[in-house]
C-alpha cells in the first residue's frame, strides 16, 4: 500500500487549537495556538510561490483538485506526468475519510496505531514508504452569529458551531515523488460540504494543500498549522474573505505578523499548553487601532509597557470610565419628571419581566431569597415585638413582608430590589415606642400619622426627582455603605451563634461516670416561702390563673411531674446539677451553623472545579444553598435533636388581642400630634431615602449590566406608598435590604453557554423579571400555611445562610479587595488594573480612610445614635468630597470615580490640554497625544542574509 | 531646566520583567517579557547601524561615554557639534541619580508625577522639551552560581542576585536636537561599578544607549524591552559575552528570533501580564537542540506538535525514563554483597546525616510525627492488649516503638522510614495468641521462638541478597500498595470517630423545658437478688474485695452516692432517662476531629495563598498540623469537657505482672515446638519483607530526589535484628510503617529558596538525616515522663492527625490522579503527561484493573485471611505480569514502568529499529529518527518588501 495516509497528526480550531492526542482517541484541552516565527514566515513564502486560486467554482473535491493541478502546470510549477499521483495522493485520503465518519474512525486509528506501535513496528508501511498527510481545519466562526442549532446532538461538539460557519480545510504532507512542494490556497466561490473533509459537517470555503518532499514533515506540519491559526484569526480571515490578489494574503500576513505577539525562548517553554485567557482582544478594537497608527506598534504594548511612552491605542493607558449613574438620575426640572421617565423607561419591558422569569435558575433563586426573607421576617418581628410591646410581631412583620414585598416587585422600578425591614427602622420604633409610652401618646395612632407625613414627604422627593442626589454617591459611599451592611449581617449571624451557647449552655464539668450526680428535681416551695410567692405573683401573666391553681391544690402538685416551666410558674424551685445545662444543642447548633456554611461555600466554588460536566458543575452551583440546607436539615433530622426550629405563627390574627388590622388616625391623640409628627417623620424619610437610593445605586451597578434600566423615582414613589399603606395597617415599614437584594441578583446572574472551545464564559448580565420576587414574598405570606414543612429547618441552618449572605456579598468589592492588600507583600498581590495606575502608598492610604470611616459608623451603629445611621451615609459623600483635597483626580479616577460635576470641569480641561500637547510626547499618559509613530531607524539597504530587520516596516 | 530626564518607565529584569508601575513605588510582579516582532527587527537595525563597543576599558560612566560619541564621531554618524548636548543628556540622568540611590528617589519621583498629574499638568516640562529618558537594567545570572549573598539585608531585593552578577544597563530616550537616532552597543573589558545608574550595587558590563528624535517615545521603549530581555537570555548572554565583532551579535539575534514562540494576536491579550512558568527551557538543552539541527526547528514544537512529526529534540516525544530502582537492588551475587555495598554507600553520609538534622523544619516534623507514633503505639498497644490478654500492652508498645525506632533510625540505611506496629502483624499475634491459648502452648516462649527464626529468615534473606526481587515491583504494585494503607488510615481514623458516637450515646429525645424527668439514680438492688448478684461476682475483677462489701456494708451502702461505675460493681441498678447517655462529648469529639482535619489541611494550602511574605507563608503550611493541633487542644481546653484523652502509663512495668522483661527460650514448651515454629515465622517473614520493602521502595521513589541513597539490605538487616531483640524482650515486632513515613518525607522536604524573581521555587530534595527519627523515639520513650503535658491532648484531634496523614499520603499518587480522571469531562481534565501519550480509553480500563485488584484485597484484609494480605501484594505483581498481554509496552511505560527484563530486551529492539530508520521520516514517535530537516522551500530573489520571508533562512 504505497499512498497509505494516515492522519497521524489531527488538529482542529474553533477559535483556539485542539490537537487529537496521540493514540487518536482524544481531543486535547483547547490551547492558545503558539507557533513558531519560521514557520510563519515559510508559509509567507508559501503563498508568494504557490497557486492561489481565489473565488474557484467548486462543487466537489475531485473537481477542485483538478482545477488546482491544472493551474499549477499551466503556470509551470508542476511537471504534467505528477498530475495522476498528485490527485491519487489527494483523493486517496478523501476516500479513507468518507468511508466512515472521522469521529468513528479516530477510534480505529487510535487502534491501529497503539497496535502498530507494539506489536507491528517493523512492518509499518509509514516508516519505508510515503506517508503522513496531516488534516488540519479551521472553523471560522462569523462574528455576529450567536444563534446556533445542534445538528447531531449526540456529537455535542457541533452545539459550539455558528449556523453559517465555514470551514477551511489544510491538507499537509509530504511524498516521495515530489522535488520540489506543491502548494495551494484555494478560495471558494461558495462555502461547499466537501464529505468527510472535516469531522463535522460544515461547509468547507478554504482550503489549503501543501506537499512536498519527503523528509520535512515537521516543518510542514507547522505550515499547516500556521495558517489553520491565521484562518481563524478575525483580522486575517476578512483579509481571506474580502482578499482580490496574492498580495493582499501576503500584506493580511504581514498585519498579522506586526501584531503578534512574541515570548522569549528562554522565559517560556514551547511544550506548556497556554489555557485560553478570560478575555481575549475584539476583533474591532484590533482593527481600530490598525486604522489609528498605520504602523502597527500597538502590538508593543505589551507588559503594560502601554502605560509609559504615551502612544495612543492601548486601553491600558487610558482613564478608567467615568462614573456612570446612568440618564436615570439627570435632574429633568419638570414636576415628576423623573417619575415619568421610569415609567415610560420600564413599561416596555413589563411583559417581558414576566416570561422571562420561567427558568430553572429562578426556583433556586426563590429558595434562597424565600429563606433569607423569612429569617429576616421572623427575627425583626421578633425583635420589634419585643420592642413594641407586641403592637408589632412575628405576624406583623410576615404580612407585611408579603403585601410590601410582593407589590414592589409587581410595580417598582427595579423589581430586583428585596423589601425588608431594617435596623435602623427597628432601633426607631423601639425609640418611638418608649417615647409614646412615656409621654401617653398612643403609639398605633402616633406612628401611623409618622408614617403618612413621611409617605407625604417620599413622595415629594419624587415629584422633584431629589433622587438626583444619589449620583454623588460615588464607589467610596456605596462601598462603604454595603461593607457595612455585610458585616452587620456576618455579625448578628455570629451573634445569634454565639447566643446559642448562652441560650443551651454546656455542662463543662460533666463525668460521665458522675452520670448519677446530674439530675434536677422540682422541689415545692417552702411553706414559709409562699406568701413570699404570692407577692411576686402579679408579675407573671395569666396571674389569675395561678392564683387559682395556688389556692386550690399547690400542695396537692405532684412537683416531681412538673416541667421546667410549670416548676418556675407554680414557684417550684429547680435543685440539682444539671437544671442549668442543656446537652447537645449548643454544639449540634454549631455544628448545623458551620456546616451549612462551609457546604455552601464550598459548593459555590465546585463550578470551577474539574470534575463533571460544566452543566452539572453549574446546576450544583447555583443550587448550593438548597443542597446545603436540605443537607443540613437532614443532619438534624437524623440526630433528632430538639434544636431551635423555625416557628412561624399559624393563624393569621394580630399579635396583640388589643389590636385590629386597621389603625384609625384620629381620637387617641391631641390634635398637635397630627402636626408634630411631621419633624420624626422627617427622620424615617431621610433613613428610607438613603437606605433604598443606596441599595438600588448598588443593585443597578453597572458590573450588573442590567438591561432594563432602573426606576430610582419609581422605586421610591412605591416605598412611599406602601409606607403609608403599612402605617394604616399598623405593619412594620419596608425598605430596600442591601444584603438579600445582592443574593438575589447573585442567584440570577447568566453566563454565555455556547462559545467556542477554551472560550470562557462571559457573564451576560442578570435575569431581570419580576416572578422570582413575587414568588418570594407570595410564598412568604402563605408561609402561615406552610409552618408544618418549615418547622424541620433549624435556626441555626438559617443563620448558616446569613452568614453566607454576608460573607458573599463583600466579595467583588473592590474596597474589601483593597484591604486585603494590606496582607499581602507588592509582588503576590493580584494585577488589579489600580494597582498598575496608583501607587501602593495612596491606595493604602485611601482603604485607611475608608476603614476610619466605616469604624466610626460601626460605633455609632452600635450606640443608640444608630438612628442618624443612614444621615451618616450623607457624611460619608462629605468625606469623600473632601478627598478630593488629599488624592489626585487621576488616582481617584482608578479607585474610586470622579464626582460628577468635576468630571464636566476635567473633560474641558482635558480638551483644551490636547489641542496643546498635539504632536508631543509627553510623559504624561493621561492624556495620550494621537501622534501617529513611525519607524524611527533608516532602513539599510537589504542584504541577502539580514533582509529581516525592515522587512516589516510598511509606509 | 531644558534637559530634565525624569525616568517615568522603570523596568527590571532578573530573569523576568518588572515594570516599576505608574507612579513609580511598586515593582509589579514578575512575568513573562511578551515583545513585538517589530521592536527585536528594530534592535536588529539598531545593532547593524550603530556603534558596537566590544571590551571598552571603562572605569565611568563619563568616560565611556566619551568613547562612545568619539567613536560615533568618528564613523561619521554623528556630527561634532552635538557632543556637548548627547554628553550632557546622559550625564544629567546620571548626575541626577547619583545624588540619591534609585531606591530612594523612586519615591520622590512618584511624589513628583502624581502632583504633576493633579496640579501642575501645565507647566510640566517634560511636555514641551525633550524628556522621556528610560532606564532599564538587565541583570546576567551566571548559571553556575548559586551561593548568594545579601549585601544589604535592609533591601531585600538584592538577596536574590548572585555574587558575581553583571549588570547590562540600557539607557533609552528621546531628545529634540537629533535627526537620526543614536545607537550604542557597549561590552566594558571587566565590569564596573556606574554608581547609581542600577538600583543595586551591581558592577555594570553592558551598556546599551539608545537616544532619537522626538516623537517615537514608545518605540525607543519596546526596543530597550527588545535588548535587556535578549541580555537576560541564557543563550543570547552567551553570544554577548564572547562576541568577536558586531556580526556575532547580530547572528545571536537571529538565533534568538529562531527560537521565539508567537502568540497569535487574536488569541492573547499583550495586556496580560504571563506568570513565569513553573520550568523553563534550559540553557544547556536549547543549546543542543541547536548543535543538533542547525535550522532551529525545534521551537515550532509548541502546543505538542512535537509528538507527531517525528522530528528529534522534543523531550515531549520521547519515552518516559525508565523504572529505576537504582544499582541498590541490583543482585551481586556475593554472600552479603548487598549489605556491603549499601554500608559502603551509607557511612560517608553518616556524620551529615547528625548535622543536617537542625534545622527549624525538623521541629515541625519531630511533633508531628511523633503525634502520629504515640498515637499509633497507643492504639496498637491497647488492641494488642485485648488481642493477647495483656502480655503486650500499651507499655510494652511504648517501649517497643521506642526501641526498635531510635536504633533503626540510627542504624538503617534508610532513616527516613519509620517503625511502627502494622495491622497484619496485629492479627498474627491475635491468631497465635488464641491458638496457643487453645493448645496449651506458652504463648510467650512460641512467640519468641517465632521471632528468632523469622529474624534468621529475614537475615537469610538480606545474606542472598533477596531483596532484588523488588525491582518487580512497578508503579502498579507500589502505587496499590499505598492507597490501600492509605484507605486503611482514613477508614481507622473515621471508625474511631463513629465509636464516639456510639461510646458517648446522644440522647436525641432530651427536650430542654422536661429536664427535670432526667436522671440515673443509683437504686440499691432489690434483696430477693442479692443471691444473685453474689453468684455473679466473680467474674468481677477484685472478687474479693466486692464480697467484703458485700458482706460488710451492702445495706449501709449510700447507693445515691455511688458513681455509675461503682452501683453496677455493687450490683446496684441505674434507674433514670439519662442513664444512657453522655451529652455533649460526641459531637464536641467529632468538631475538634473533623476540625483538626481541615484546619491541618487549611493552613497547608495557606503556602500558595497570596497573604504574607513567602517565608512567613512556608513557615504556617510547614508547622500546620503543629498550629492545628494546639488550636484545638485549646479548644477542647475551653470547654473544659471530659472527652477522651491521650493517657500514657506513667510507671514502666509490664502490662501483666506475671512477665518480666526477659523471656527465657526454654522449658515451658515441647522441644518439637521449638523446631515447629519455623513455619509460622516464614509467614511473618514475608509480611515482614513485603510491608518493609514497598514501603522502602515508596520512600525511595525517584521523585523524593534522594540524594543519600537507599540501604534496602541494610535496612532489612536491623529490622531482623530488631525483631529478635523484640521476641527476647516480649515486645511487638516493628515494620515500615507506609503512611507515617510518607508524612515523615512530606515534612522535611525542601523547595530553593533563593531564586530570581518571578521563578517557581524548585524542589530540592528531602532533609535525609536521621535527627528527626531519633528524636521522634526517644521522645516516644519518655512519653512515660510527658504523661502530665500529653493528658492535654484530646484522642479525636489525634484521629484527625491520622485522617489528615491518610489523605495527604494520596496526594501525588498517579493512581488516585486516575481514578479522579473518571469524573472528569475529558476537556477539563488536567494536562498530565500520559495524558498526551496513552488513549483515554486505555488508562480508564487499567485504572478499573488496579481498582479491581485493592477492592478484593481490601474485602481480604477486611476477612481472617488479612493475614496473608503482604502475600497478596506478591499477586499484584503477578497480575502486572499478566497486563503485559493486554497493554503494549508503549502505554505501560507512561501509565506504570516497564518490567526491568522486558526493558533490556526493548533498549536492543530500539536500537536496531534505529539503524534502520535512519533518514526516514517516520510517524512513530517512539523511536524518532535523527533526520536534520532543512527549509523546505526554495528561497525566492529577495524583494525589498517582502524579503523577511527568508530572513532567517541560515545555510
Amino acid at each position: 500500500r504505497p499512498f497509505l495516509a494516515l492522519p497521524d497528526n489531527i488538529l482542529g480550531w474553533i477559535k483556539f487549537e485542539e490537537k487529537v492526542e496521540e493514540g487518536g482517541e482524544r481531543w486535547s484541552k483547547p490551547h492558545v495556538s503558539t507557533l513558531s516565527l519560521h514557520s510563519l514566515f515559510e508559509l509567507r513564502t508559501c503563498l508568494q510561490t504557490g497557486t492561489v486560486l481565489l473565488d474557484l467554482d467548486g462543487y466537489s473535491l475531485p473537481q477542485i483538485i483538478d482545477d488546482v493541478i491544472e493551474k499549477q502546470i499551466e503556470d509551470g510549477l508542476l511537471t504534467p506526468d505528477l498530475r495522476e499521483k498528485i490527485s491519487y495522493v489527494l483523493l486517496r485520503k478523501h476516500r479513507h475519510q468518507t468511508k466512515k465518519p472521522i469521529h468513528r474512525s479516530l477510534a480505529d486509528i487510535g487502534k491501529s496505531v497503539s497496535s502498530n506501535t507494539s506489536e507491528s513496528l517493523g512492518s509499518n508501511p509509514c516508516l519505508s514508504t510515503i506517508c503522513d498527510t496531516q488534516l488540519f481545519t479551521a472553523l471560522r466562526k462569523t462574528p455576529k452569529v450567536l444563534s446556533l442549532v445542534a445538528l447531531r446532538l449526540k456529537n455535542k461538539f457541533i452545539k459550539k458551531i455558528p449556523k453559517d460557519a465555514e470551514a477551511s480545510n489544510v491538507l499537509v504532507g509530504e511524498v516521495e515523488f515530489l522535488e520540489k512542494p506543491f502548494v495551494a490556497f484555494v478560495r471558494l466561490l461558495q462555502a461547499t460540504m466537501l464529505g468527510g473533509v472535516t469531522e463535522v459537517p460544515v461547509p468547507t470555503r478554504f482550503l489549503f494543500i501543501l506537499l512536498g518532499p519527503a523528509g520535512k514533515a515537521k516543518s510542514y506540519n507547522e505550515i499547516g498549522r500556521a495558517i489553520a491559526t491565521l484562518m481563524v484569526d478575525d483580522l486575517f480571515s476578512d483579509v481571506a474573505y474580502k482578499a482580490r490578489n496574492r498580495e493582499d494574503l501576503i500584506a493580511g500576513i504581514d498585519e498579522f505578523l506586526d501584531e503578534v505577539i512574541v515570548l522569549p525562548p528562554g522565559e517560556w517553554d514551547p511544550n506548556i499548553r497556554i489555557e485560553p485567557p478570560k478575555k481575549v482582544p475584539s476583533a474591532e478594537k484590533r482593527k481600530s487601532i490598525f486604522s489609528l497608527n498605520e504602523v502597527g506598534q500597538m502590538n508593543g504594548m505589551a507588559g503594560g509597557a502601554g502605560a509609559g511612552g504615551g502612544g495612543g491605542g492601548s486601553d491600558d493607558g487610558e482613564m478608567p470610565e467615568a462614573h456612570e449613574v446612568g440618564e436615570e438620575l439627570a435632574w429633568t426640572g419638570r414636576f415628576c419628571g423623573g417619575l415619568y421617565l421610569d415609567i415610560k423607561r420600564k413599561l416596555p419591558w413589563f411583559m417581558s419581566d414576566f416570561y422571562e422569569g420561567f427558568h430553572i435558575q429562578s426556583i433556586s433563586a426563590i429558595l434562597f431569597i424565600y429563606l433569607g426573607c423569612i429569617t429576616n421576617a421572623i427575627t425583626f418581628g421578633g425583635l420589634l415585638g419585643d420592642a413594641t410591646d407586641n403592637y408589632q410581631g412575628v405576624m406583623e412583620s410576615f404580612l407585611g413582608t408579603a403585601m410590601a414585598g410582593s407589590m414592589f416587585c409587581l410595580f417598582a422600578g427595579q423589581p430586583l430590589i428585596i423589601l425588608s425591614s431594617t435596623g435602623p427602622i427597628l432601633i426607631f420604633e423601639k425609640l418611638l415606642f418608649d417615647f409614646s409610652k412615656g409621654n401617653g401618646i398612643d403609639y398605633m395612632e402616633f406612628r401611623l400619622w409618622i408614617g403618612l407625613h413621611s409617605a407625604l414627604q417620599c413622595l415629594i422627593l419624587v415629584a422633584t426627582d431629589a433622587s438626583f442626589i444619589i449620583k454623588y454617591v460615588t464607589r467610596f459611599t456605596e462601598e462603604g455603605f454595603s461593607t457595612l451592611i455585610s458585616f452587620i449581617f456576618i455579625y448578628d449571624a455570629i451573634k445569634k451563634m454565639i447566643g446559642a451557647f448562652n441560650y443551651y449552655p454546656i455542662n463543662s464539668d460533666f463525668k460521665p461516670d458522675y452520670v448519677t450526680m446530674y439530675k434536677c428535681e422540682c422541689v415545692a416551695p417552702d411553706p414559709a416561702n409562699v406568701t413570699l410567692f404570692n407577692a411576686s405573683a402579679p408579675v407573671a401573666p395569666n396571674t389569675t390563673n395561678v392564683s387559682l391553681y395556688n389556692a386550690i391544690n399547690l400542695t396537692a402538685l405532684d412537683w416531681t411531674q412538673l416541667s421546667k416551666k410549670e416548676c418556675l410558674k407554680y414557684g417550684g424551685n429547680l435543685v440539682g446539677k444539671s437544671c442549668k445545662f442543656v446537652p447537645d444543642l449548643a454544639l449540634m447548633s454549631f455544628i448545623l451553623f458551620f456546616g451549612t456554611y462551609s457546604t455552601t461555600l464550598t459548593l459555590k466554588k465546585f463550578k470551577f472545579s474539574r470534575y463533571f460536566p460544566t452543566k452539572v458543575r453549574a446546576f450544583i452551583a447555583d443550587f448550593s444553598n438548597v443542597f446545603s440546607i436540605l443537607l443540613f436539615c437532614g443532619v438534624d433530622a437524623c440526630f433528632g435533636l430538639d434544636t431551635p426550629k423555625l416557628h412561624i405563627p399559624t393563624i393569621i390574627k394580630p399579635t396583640r388581642v388589643d389590636r385590629g388590622w386597621f389603625v384609625f388616625p384620629f381620637g387617641k391623640n391631641p390634635w398637635w400630634v397630627y402636626l408634630a409628627s411631621a419633624l420624626p417623620a422627617l427622620l424615617v424619610t431621610i433613613l428610607i431615602f438613603m437606605d433604598q437610593q443606596i441599595t438600588a445605586v448598588i443593585v443597578n451597578r453597572k458590573e450588573h449590566k442590567l438591561r432594563k434600566a432602573a426606576g430610582y423615582h419609581l422605586d421610591l414613589f412605591w416605598v412611599g406608598i406602601l409606607m403609608a399603606i403599612c402605617s394604616f395597617m399598623g405593619l412594620p415599614w419596608y425598605v430596600a435590604a442591601t444584603v438579600i437584594s445582592i443574593a438575589h441578583i447573585d442567584s440570577l446572574k447568566m453566563e454565555t453557554e455556547t462559545s467556542a472551545p477554551g472560550e470562557q464564559p462571559q457573564f451576560l448580565g442578570v435575569r431581570e423579571q419580576r416572578v422570582t420576587g413575587i414568588i418570594v414574598f407570595v410564598l412568604t405570606g402563605i408561609s402561615v400555611f406552610l409552618a408544618p414543612i418549615l418547622k424541620y429547618i433549624p435556626m441555626p441552618v438559617l443563620y448558616g445562610v446569613f452568614l453566607y449572605m454576608g460573607v458573599a456579598s463583600l466579595n467583588g468589592i473592590q474596597f474589601w479587595d483593597r484591604c486585603k492588600l494590606f496582607l499581602m507583600p507588592a509582588k503576590h498581590q493580584p494585577d488589579y488594573v489600580f494597582l498598575r495606575h496608583v501607587p501602593l502608598r495612596r491606595i493604602h492610604l485611601f482603604t485607611l480612610v475608608q476603614i476610619a470611616c466605616l469604624s466610626i459608623l460601626w460605633i455609632l451603629k452600635s450606640t443608640v445614635a444608630a438612628i442618624i445611621f443612614p444621615v451618616m451615609i450623607l457624611a460619608l459623600i462629605l468625606v469623600r468630597r473632601l478627598l478630593d483635597f488629599v488624592f489626585s483626580q487621576h488616582d481617584l479616577a482608578w479607585i474610586d470615580n470622579i464626582i460628577p460635576e468635576k468630571e464636566k470641569k476635567k473633560e474641558d480641561d482635558k480638551k483644551k490640554k490636547r489641542k496643546g500637547n498635539k504632536g508631543d510626547s509627553s510623559s504624561d499618559e493621561e492624556f495620550p497625544p494621537p501622534s501617529v509613530i513611525k519607524i524611527p531607524m533608516d532602513p539599510l539597504p537589504a542584504q541577502p542574509r539580514n533582509g529581516g530587520a525592515h522587512c516589516l516596516s510598511r509606509k
